[in-house]
């Protein structure tokens, strides 16, 4: 059984996260660009109409800065007898957070929440330098991501 | 430019698809399990309750019937500036089908679907076997697929 620090708490998204280190956080995945407080809201507006599909989750510290971020899309499909499928996306831990394995207990509880949502199975996508923490996290190998960008 | 065969049209997903081989296109994927009439129109009536979302396709031929199916599902992210990713998902070409291309086409029309969607990329996940199948539709691969199965 996983812990978080003391202090420490996982819980959904909230308007007031983006003044308490959201998108910094979320930059150390990939590129955020240029999202004001009412372009977030928006997002998170969004997101919130659609509470079967996104579910968006963040770790606070002591003083209730985001330090990682992480969310499951839940996808309905008809294989599989009409079964879900949670996607893990977007996983970031701000880098001073490291070693107190916040991305450890962070997918372990999108996982969890994909089995509540009734999902036969949580998948992601990530470079192959990755694999190993994924591992740590119970996942396995399951196939190629192929992209187009425009 | 990519053409379907004389009377074969690219569509969205109807309820009345349930009895021209939906589901008996979609097994040559991955089980599809039991499935009635009434399930098949609940998850419709699901997809088409979010069409900014699901976005479920199927190609027909001259008798109508469903030879080849395939589902965009657009995700709406904060990074890239509140970008959005389109999911291309559960694609399966009846065997019989082979040879007319069915699948290239079906893919790329999927990619330029999320275009229109507004997406940075469209992404999907295949056996490593397919791989050469996808970059013939243009795409490249771009990471690891990792799953955790219930
Ligand atoms: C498990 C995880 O967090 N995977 C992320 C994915 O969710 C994110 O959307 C993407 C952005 O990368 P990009 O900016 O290169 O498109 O990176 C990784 O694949
Ligand atoms: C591009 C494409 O069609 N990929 C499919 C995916 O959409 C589908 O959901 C999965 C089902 O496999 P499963 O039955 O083993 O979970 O297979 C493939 O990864």
């Amino acid at each position: 059984e996983q812990h978080l620090p003391q202090g420490y708490n996982l819980r959904p998204l909230e308007k007031e996260d983006f003044s308490r280190g959201y998108l910094q956080t979320l930059e150390t995945l990939t590129s955020v660009g240029d999202v004001d407080q009412e372009h977030f809201n928006d997002i998170v507006d969004y997101w919130k109409s659609q509470p079967k599909t996104y579910k968006n989750m963040v770790i606070t510290d002591y003083e209730s800065q985001v330090v990682a971020v992480g969310s499951l899309i839940v996808e309905t499909k008809l294989i599989h007898s009409c079964a879900k499928v949670g996607h893990i996306e977007d996983i970031a831990v701000r880098p001073d957070q490291q070693g107190k394995k916040l991305g450890l207990y962070l997918i372990r509880q999108l996982i969890e929440l994909a089995k509540e949502e009734g999902c036969y199975k949580a998948i992601l996508d990530c470079d192959p330098k990755n694999e190993g923490f994924y591992v740590k996290c119970g996942m396995s190998r399951a196939g190629l991501e192929m992209e187009y960008r425009f």
